[in-house]
């Protein structure tokens, strides 16, 4: 019983802002990395945030924004996804489907397939949400703190932008929170994530 | 020139193994993960290896060992590597061109194409070659040594399998070098290479 509380109590999210990844009517299979938008790099965002070798990491959740015409976020969790591979090709088919799909209202999440939902808004939304459950949010910055010089409580999250900076318009919403870096080199969005995976499995 | 002479000095080497990746003949585009032997987990370590968000990590290589159907190692260099994207497919375009050319005798590295090069032989071969050429290896394994409580020197070498662990003939081969682990949860390949680029930038 005490473990099934444990479980509930401590998670790790992840959030992860596509500047042009489409939000609706699909895109190829075959050009992940062009036409749709560098939907690539989210992609591997969701493999190193729920993958580990032969299995997946329950207590995490990964949000993509999609923010190319139109916006629509979609949560995959741990806790309960099932039949996704770890490769980009079949996240991107689980993405896909849902890009094909009506985008629904702003903060109401429809579930898709097990372990997918998903929902309008943007990270503003998401930053909102996160804080009304008692999720500290850090931002990943190069100018951040270091993250070995923070501490982390039972919920938390961190947000990412994909190849591009954060617009000016995300970085007014986020400025009010703790930003923390790994380092001066600019690394891949999925890089982030198992550094700070690492760091919070071993502290 | 001094910048120079270090970098050519300083080097990060990994090799990781496909047990069941075929050698020869090609493979499927559209099924990385499956009927190409777990490729995938391969793709994932040339990226993890290799790139930055926006460049190259030029003083690092990687060598896949292709071990389906035959025996073939391709050597991706990060120093001359060109016109290769970070994603998945495409860089299975770069390998599934190699395995339908002639596998090169053992110990004879072939350049196909720009900091891409193939030669016969397996992790036995690459072993021998890094050690000739003053390269310290490590071994990656649970048991290990903790990577933070070893020093490195100018060049190291990793040693990765991909899902499989690696066999007794590879364990045997492997016994005399340094072991160093990343914690109890074995993480999937790209992952432990992500952590000890982040290890090395750091220290």
């Amino acid at each position: 019983m005490w473990i099934l509380i444990w479980g509930e109590i401590l998670s790790r999210r992840f959030a992860i802002i596509g500047h042009e990844v489409p939000a609706k009517g699909g895109f190829s299979l075959n050009d992940l990395s062009g036409s749709s938008g560098r939907l690539d790099v989210l992609l591997r965002a969701v493999n190193s945030a729920l993958f580990i070798s032969h299995g997946i990491r329950e207590d995490t959740q990964i949000v993509l924004h999609l923010e190319g015409a139109g916006s629509r976020r979609i949560k995959f969790d741990g806790k309960s996804l099932k039949g996704v591979h770890p490769d980009e090709r079949s996240i991107a088919g689980q993405v896909r489907a849902v890009t094909k799909s009506q985008i629904p209202p702003v903060g109401v999440w429809q579930e898709y397939s097990r372990g997918i939902a998903h929902s309008g808004g943007s990270i503003g939304e998401t930053l909102q949400e996160w804080s009304q459950e008692g999720c500290e949010i850090f931002i990943m910055d190069a100018n951040g703190t270091p993250l070995e010089n923070l501490s982390f409580g039972e919920k938390s999250g961190f947000v990412l932008s994909d190849h591009k900076p954060f617009t000016n318009a995300e970085s007014d919403l986020m400025c009010n929170f703790e930003s923390t870096s790994l380092g001066e080199k600019w690394l891949q969005g999925h890089s982030c994530i198992t550094i700070v995976h690492h760091h919070l499995d071993r502290h």
